[in-house]
């Protein structure tokens, strides 16, 4: 193919630019290409391309731990805005984490120590400079509900506690190996739609869950299904405490009027921020001073308590039972042995983290429902965590390197498991203050922290009294954020299909239950994906008048047919999913258009162009397809001609030996030329109206 | 958007035909439409249009019979022919019957009686004129395998008997199902890399089995997986029998050379299509006057005893146990209960198909197995037919609808299953011989249905002396012809991937069991349709000279980059699945783009062009990336230009407003166009040299 032939222009066949097979590449080099692209689309190691070795392993080190990148050029003026950011972000992460904990049927002091040591973690490995770390609602709803079917927290809380910590330890090596295996794209298989009706859904469940905060009841259906969390609502309707009630309202209102206020007056995004802690405290002052837990208010330490809080033992929560050593002197986990001692959980004593890497099971009954709950818990706070990542470096225009972001992800929750901490990641409520709050880098994470181990060291006595029911508002108006209505409205508007797929899963989650809502929107976007490869669009294009452009008739109306010529395309790539369909697809489309002739009595068919611009790939049953169409075509006294193929599809052609067959003058560069040949043909090189018209084009 | 815009040529921006939003469509009409296209892809109703009630009736009766077609212009010429053919394979179809039976461990006569009620059904319903109906190995080997697992059918041959009754009616209304529901499409799931692997392994498994009756062994592995088999065969070298090995590799070099002669003459096609009855007929003569299987031949009737075959007993099968009643007044399935009479099934009796509906059993704790390989046999089953089915038809040129087909072969088996017949469909060698035989029409079933009737009426007893090693040389021979290396180096040559589906579904076949290879082949299957999906390619595309037109690069290797301007195309939908990597890689071709210019210090880039001429569909994930990209683009001082969106994806840029916020006027029809826009800008309308060019090339 030498370049003589591309001297003069396309006005006759002989002389058109032929389409070119692509030069021979070795099976080696192409497979080494496909696995580049397939994990490393980002191409991290750009960056170590010819650099001595001190410094690949300088950049190493900055490229696992961020920290240093950033460090040196740190500035007493971002310390002052971290700073500021840490403590708004610390008021909110003190009462969400005691919240959340116990939304997982955890102690709440577990989610205060999954404040402290986590985001120290991700501030020297995370490449997010807004991210705040901490629990979630869903991860921990998630543990609850999926511990919560082997293990009861309250009959057995020592080994569910462990199963806790094993889970996310799993996450963890999960998360990490992910990152490390270059497999983050796993996670772009959770749509958008999929996150926002998942999150939706579960974000109801929770709300859900705290009616029995609100409403004060004791006992509480464990699944979490609407119809079973109605039915245990409703059939206890004697057992509702209208002091909580109302206190619950009471907090929830001051909640979401602040928010509002925020929202309105961004400036003042503080005043949100701030409103959890401050109702914690005004709530704790409450119950302290009205002793309102004696009145059906119940209160932290007693939370757990299978006994009503209304009898006296409940608050003899602080005196021994008799027969066991004092607490303080053994490790915390190890006295929650006994059913006694679930009392005792709620107790928020002070002091750090204590280790509980020896707390982890990997020889239990249980371990296969701790590494599914690992997992799956893992793969929505990663989904979270790096899509939140994302979105804020989106507005600072820095960027995200998804598969770092798993590493630093995974390790923060391998730590935090062997340090009495439970699954944190990136939540967006918590991120979007640290954002408003102005934090410059991830410091403002590291203050967050400190500000967590004073409260741990100092002041978590005061929280014996925070009573439920304020928590319960608090999750609630969190969780009334994640009612995202507007996106599913756009999902509507835009592709009907998503908005299916999101709807699915929010119906999934609400109804069934948080895992068979996530794996049905999971296949129904598989599906979609499947059908798009399985069912390929096809159409007729047309000469869009005064040009050689041929498109879509049913996108371009005013464009006009060629005589004796049907120009056919198709969308997709061709391959044994739609080899089938497409057979019957192209003949139907012959049959119609010879139909459409006879009727209207004009020349009959004698040549179909196929319009390979637009497939990517073919495949061996995808080739015999065509050699089937060919014959076909043959034997009806059609010529086939195909325009435009792919350097892979035409490499695969030509190996197969297509090309012989069809003749390499019957695959051309454009649709025009192709008509233009096919023209040619018809008139016996007169010229064309088609070709008149183009040169008149032409002369302009 | 009126004709106006279409007036004048595109010399310049304002006035180029602009692409075009579709024209709004009712949601309700675009999901009609698609529903047709996924489950009416053929339109098999279009000839019901616009006719008369009665009309559609006797078409509707047509459509289902497609006897009633062709009968009425049958003549006698026809039936000549089909005459020859039929008898032909009457020749092969015995023979092969007894054998495929014994390797599905069923009573031989169960292969004659189903060679003969299936094919008349098939012959009112099946729309192929060459397909010859009968039982297949690959079926045969599954059902023995995996009703193996679950029930002996030494130790409960009626048991195992009503299973496998019943599994050919599961498959039979699987099929049929399919037929109906217009989901023929399953098969194409099954692709042809698929089956040729899975072919061969299955062939190399049965052949692996046949060394059980060639070397005249009792006791032999119930599992086909290639280690276990060649343990038990090495395992027992004592046991082998000389005098059958010696009769079985004759036989087989027999069979091998008539085939070698047929293909070299095919005018002599009748040799090899009777090799197989000659060997049979010659095999027991041999036996009966030698008495050979008192020397280790074993022979059909004392096939199953559990029993060595030189024991006196096995010869003394025709002496009923005492207080029995005499079989012939009996269901002869019911006598099979008592172990004893496990020596009576090997007997071949005279006698049509008895009735076997009452055998059917749905309440069974093995039902749930029955059901399993039903469907999967009846899926491989219906592949295999359809396939064989369609390939004469490309022959013939007639057409063949593949959910009609489905709908005869599943009534084939239901009805099938209730006259004591096992899975039948269309197998490849048998219809090879009945079209080079000249067939004309279905009748050549009829008339081989009619000839294996006889031979059910009169001729049964002769088969009782038929060696065993016989049936197993027609059966390694036979499977010899599935072993297609040639299309596996096809395959290699052209498609690397699917040259790796084929192999793992054969090593996975050989190795591990057929279902697990099958799964294995799919999953890979569809693994690479998401890979397809989740890592498109892209590339960049360059001006090929004294043209518009722009290519692949790495096509077209003399093409010339336009300066300033980076010309990218994505060759695949934009969905959730690829939208995370198609943002990396967008923005890494723009990196290289920018690093190449300034090393070489050309002007800096200034517009990155992305042909969405591939780009089939796009959902809201994909959107929002291109909206991402959108505003990094701005950030770098890049500005994004589109060229050639269709009309789905046009119609959700405009849903979602993102045509507002690139603006209309940087949507161009082409990507010549787009660049001449681009062009025009950089250069402030003074005429570019690309247009020199262009404009020189249309003078011609």
């Amino acid at each position: 193919m030498g370049s003589a032939d591309y001297v003069y222009p396309s006005t006759n066949v002989e002389r058109a630019p032929r389409v070119v097979i692509p030069p021979p590449q070795s099976s080696m080099k192409s497979l080494k290409y496909n696995l580049k692209e397939t994990f490393f689309p980002d191409d991290p190691l750009r960056q170590f391309k010819n650099q001595t070795t001190s410094r690949r392993f300088v950049l190493g080190l900055k490229y696992f731990f961020p920290i240093f990148d950033w460090a040196p050029s740190y500035t007493l003026d971002f310390l002052k805005s971290d700073f500021i950011a840490g403590i708004t972000i610390a008021s909110l992460a003190i009462p969400q984490g005691i919240s959340y904990a116990k939304l997982a049927n955890l102690p709440p002091i577990l989610g205060l120590y999954s404040s402290f040591i986590p985001p120290l973690v991700y501030a020297m490995m995370g490449s997010s400079r807004d991210l705040a770390v901490g629990t979630v609602a869903v991860a921990s709803l998630l543990t609850a509900s999926m511990l919560g079917n082997v293990v009861n927290a309250n009959e057995n809380p020592k080994l569910y506690l462990h199963l806790a910590f094993t889970a996310t330890f799993v996450a963890g090596v999960f998360q990490a190996s992910l990152g490390l295996l270059r497999l983050g794209f796993i996670v772009d298989f959770l749509s958008h739609a999929t996150i926002i009706g998942f999150m939706a859904g579960a974000a109801t469940v929770v709300i859900m869950q705290q009616l029995k905060g609100i409403l004060g009841l004791n006992h509480f259906t464990h699944s979490t299904d609407l119809v079973s969390v109605m039915r245990s609502v409703f059939t206890q309707t004697h057992q509702w405490r209208w002091e909580s009630a109302v206190l619950g309202f009471g907090f929830l209102f001051f909640l979401l009027t602040t928010r509002y206020f925020s929202k309105r007056k961004p400036k003042y995004f503080w005043v949100s921020a701030m409103a959890p802690l401050t109702s914690v405290i005004l709530g704790s002052l409450l119950v302290y001073l009205t002793h309102a837990e004696k009145h059906g208010v119940q209160v932290c330490y007693s939370s757990t308590s299978r006994l009503p809080p209304s009898s006296p033992n409940s608050s003899a929560s602080y005196v021994l039972p008799r027969g066991l050593v004092d607490p303080t002197t053994q490790s915390p986990w190890t006295l929650i042995a006994s059913p006694e001692w679930s009392l005792w959980i709620g107790n928020l004593k002070k002091g750090l983290n204590p280790l509980s890497f020896t707390d982890l099971v990997f020889v239990s009954p249980y371990l296969t429902t701790a590494i599914k709950t690992g997992i799956i818990t893992g793969v929505i706070a990663l989904a979270e965590g790096i899509a939140v990542g994302r979105s804020f470096a989106m507005f600072k225009n820095y960027h995200i390197d998804g598969n770092k972001e798993m590493i630093a992800f995974g390790t923060m929750n391998i730590v935090g498991s062997c340090t009495s901490c439970y699954l944190t990641t990136g939540p967006f409520s918590r991120s979007a203050v640290n954002y408003n709050a102005g934090c410059k880098t991830a410091v403002s994470n590291v203050v967050m922290a400190l500000a967590v181990m004073v409260t741990l060291l100092f002041l978590t006595p005061l929280f014996h009294y925070t009573p439920l029911v304020v928590l319960s508002s608090i999750i609630i108006s969190a969780m009334l954020g994640l009612l995202d209505y507007e996106a599913a409205i756009h999902l509507w508007t835009v592709d009907k299909f998503d908005f299916i797929v999101c709807i699915s899963a929010y119906a999934g989650v609400v109804f069934a239950s948080v895992e068979i809502g996530l794996v049905i929107a999971v296949a129904i976007s598989l599906l979609r994906l499947l059908l798009f490869v399985a069912r390929p669009k096809t159409f007729i294009l047309g000469n869009i008048p005064n040009s050689m452009i041929y498109r879509n008739v049913e996108q371009y109306l005013n464009t006009s047919s060629v005589p004796g010529v049907l120009i056919l395309e198709i969308d997709a790539p061709i391959y044994f999913a739609n080899s089938g369909y497409l057979r019957e697809r192209i003949a139907r489309w012959v049959d119609d258009e010879e139909d459409k002739l006879k009727s209207s009595g004009e020349t009959s068919l004698q040549y179909v162009i196929i319009n390979m611009g637009a497939v990517g790939n073919i495949d061996t049953s995808g080739i015999s397809m065509l050699e089937e169409v060919k014959k076909v075509m043959d034997r009806r006294g059609l010529k086939l001609v195909l325009a435009n193929p792919g350097a892979e599809v035409m490499k695969k052609l030509n190996k197969s030996k297509f090309i012989e067959k069809i003749g390499q003058e019957w695959i051309h560069l454009t649709v025009g030329e192709a008509v233009e040949a096919c023209d040619f043909m018809l008139h016996r090189c007169s010229p064309s109206p088609l070709k008149e018209e183009s040169e008149a084009y032409n002369k302009v």
